[in-house]
């Protein structure tokens, strides 16, 4: 959707603080007057919380506001208002590691629209608990492949090894792509809020394990799967996105596995769009997601 | 979709039994040599119980097999299998009692289905545990209407007297359309098989009480509604049809009972259709449901 | 969703203007010195027209600006923008003229919709080209029926005393709800912008005459409805909401139009819900809808 | 879902004849006595055209009747009611030929569900109208290319190659993965009843060239992808799968193109598993889909 003229620079810019009139009116008119033309914006007030909640695409002619000066305006505004923000550049591409485990279409899949220009990424790493060879027909492409295996005695010191990995790459984001192990709590701290599961089924429906087989044991007419931050509670976290598909009686727990792995890949690839996009905010135990 | 010609009579048949060879071939032999012409048939093998079930419309024209002929072979091959099985003309309407509380969607929805033929029932009843006046929008047509309010002290005795109702209407199905009473197990059980309720999300998420309040709280992006057979686990019944709809953080609590009225709706007049046309048989916890 | 105080009173704005820098920010401290609170605000750059497109929801303490003092500060910005805009109280509930022919299911849902407060509209008229014994199964409420037949002959005429109608209730809105008469091109440019239509197939597929046999005949595997604002161009109005279901080869037509039903009334519903939300604005032969 | 015993062999039949009573007896009569056990089976009347269409699919012990021996028993059968029938073993993975332009999406899925056994079939052949270093990201494992350019003069002959090595390769299937090319009626005719094409449009909106920027010029509020029966209509050809997903005016073509990707791979697939399986069967314009 980018219309950005060749002598512009364009800019995303999300933020939340309390609620109270004269946000909006300061904010564009402190864009305005750094030259910011508002190509999108999107807002939204939790009146439950009393949170106010933005984002915003703009862009500035080369030659006037620098990216510096743009941010000591937002840094003044932040102060006035208490405000907490992100602004990025649109060109930016975020850093992602990929984690997975035996099944690897939702890795496929991120891979190759990465490849054709849809996910406007950069991999930094793929980290799984199988070796290399697991994954012997993807082309990673010189992507740095990390083989961590985990055992209930390795867990503490190979996540330990993952952290490192990840921070060591700049990463912004990782993404568990139907990676099969359950983070400890401070694994699942240290990375809240930048880490994106996909969750096999329809939540709250089938939390844990084998959700395909809880689906077919419990006779549902759809199944689903659910995108969602990663916190502390186990498929407790803030929900990005979710879809379903249409299942029958006569579907067993295979087909159901085999329609999901659709599912699974569009949810994904959706929320990774969406936090890439920094369309997302989370909002306690919830995601504002701007789309537009 | 009847396409029967005037001077024939049509049949639909549900049967299962255990699963051996020989029972399709049994069955069609016995229907053709009574006259029959099968106009729909479908068939499902439960692998893991070892039964076989099966749905049949067929049309047997006029002067040949008589309809107490046609049960006396079909009583036979019953004896043989091992076979449960239901037998209904076509034309038959099912006489149906609908139970309702305050909310009227529903009630509203399955009377206009009715009035303009697309349901083919026959209304003997209307229990609900508000006062005939909460309803004085709705032309009920003569439908005998009963008030029969709970307490926790009266509810021995009122369940008594709508089962009274319910059997001395000589219905053939009840439809929990939003009745907000919690059944009694030994009322659940009585009804078992011949009750359909539609709870308003999409099980098992979010069970009993005020469900869109809490998709709300936990900030799905889907809402739905299921419909179910009663049985003595509340919102645990064997699933006729479920359907959703996409939501967003913007959407209020009222907004997602507003948007699941339409969801209920249509899931409620498709689960019925599809037991009065016997397109479902219960299998345990789960539901057949043969469409075409 | 509204959260509005008590002593507060709720706008909504929409605009269109040639796009140009400073447009949200002058708006936005405009409404801000006037002492408005935002608490939605949706906008859209068409890149190809180069127009500029938004949607405002405030709140003003009472005391402060009043209504034509509002006005006139928007006035202002009208002018200095090229701006074309509405402004409503968001307490404002339109008066609604709905035609409608033989089939009234979607008269009869819009009805109801009404009737239980889902729909903030006042209805002033009912037009129908069938007598109104023919809805002797619907309680109008109250709301003047007019019996408007047409023939070739009398089309001309017929027309005038429907405007006259229209026009003399002070309709902000007409809803041909399942109407079948073809509008005459003076007709169709009298109410242009001002009426939607349901048209019973997923546009631009299967325009014209019986849509579902149609369908039927050319072996689609989705049927949908389409509501759209009328012009002079017949089933080429700016869409606002359109909708599909899955249907099978078992379907017959009249399967298509019972599950047709279903679908025809709820985009209607949305598209009449969008429409006096002020969440449209047309864009030459779009709709823009700004959904939350 | 398949269930079948170690020591039987599966089949699936398919056959169409004019109806008339007792195909069904007959027919489950001679597959009793061959031994057969139906595991699953679906018919379909066409009133209009007064045909009956079936799929059988059925387990025969090994040592009892013999693939040469039931083929004898279904051809007396075939005589008899003058069907046309296909019957294979349930194990038989076709031969595919997959054809491909630039956009290569739904030709990397289908290899991908090839690759992980979800789609039990053989490529024998990928032809693209672009050379092999168009494709060097994809691991064709040692599949056969042909590089088959077309411009108006060399049409006739390319098509005679690509005839050629459909024919000489035995593929039971060609699929036009996002094959720009129009085929030539003699093509058309030569491949008809064996080729799927999808096109990007639900049909029949939007046939021809460019269908996303139709879409978008027209306003739709969903988009669509249609995979169909390859004959002498481009466009018209008999449809097996649809599907559509929303969008809004905020969507720019790229969107549009971006968004339909993800319906292209999902219809296609679903249409070459349909067909694979042998749940498809061509009537006139129209295609039987019996989904379980």
């Amino acid at each position: 959707m980018s219309t950005l003229s060749p002598n512009a620079k364009g800019y995303i810019l999300t933020l939340s603080c309390p609620n109270r009139p004269g946000i909006v009116a300061a904010l564009s008119q402190t864009l305005y007057e750094a030259g910011a033309n508002i190509t999108e914006a999107q807002q939204y007030d939790d009146v439950g919380s009393g949170s106010f909640f933005m984002r915003i695409m703009f862009d500035i002619v080369k030659g006037k506001t620098t990216e510096a000066e743009l941010r000591a305006l937002v840094d003044v505004m932040a102060g006035q208002f208490g405000m907490e923000y992100r602004l990025n550049c649109q060109s930016y591409r975020p850093k992602v590691v990929i984690m997975v485990s035996k099944f690897d279409h939702c890795l496929v899949d991120l891979l190759y629209r990465w490849r054709i220009g849809e996910l406007p990424i950069e991999p930094v790493g793929i980290i799984a608990n199988h070796p290399e060879e697991t994954y012997k027909d993807i082309d990673f492409y010189g992507i740095p492949f990390y083989h961590l295996p985990i055992t209930k005695e390795t867990k503490v010191e190979q996540e330990a090894r993952i952290l490192s990995v990840v921070d060591g790459s700049g990463a912004d984001l990782v993404v568990l792509a139907r990676y099969m192990q359950i983070l400890s709590n401070d694994m699942a701290a240290a990375l809240s809020g930048r880490c994106i599961n996909i969750h096999h089924s329809f939540l709250p429906g089938f939390k844990g394990a084998r959700p395909y087989h809880q689906a077919y044991e419990r006779g549902v007419k759809l199944i689903g799967a659910t995108a969602h931050y990663v916190t502390r509670d186990l498929d407790e976290g803030p929900i990005i996105e979710q879809d379903v598909e249409r299942i029958s009686h006569a579907d067993s727990p295979d087909d159901l596995i085999r329609k999901g792995r659709d599912i699974e890949r569009r949810v994904l690839a959706r929320a990774v769009r969406y936090h890439i996009e920094m369309r997302t905010i989370m909002n306690g135990n919830k995601t504002i997601v701007f789309v537009s």
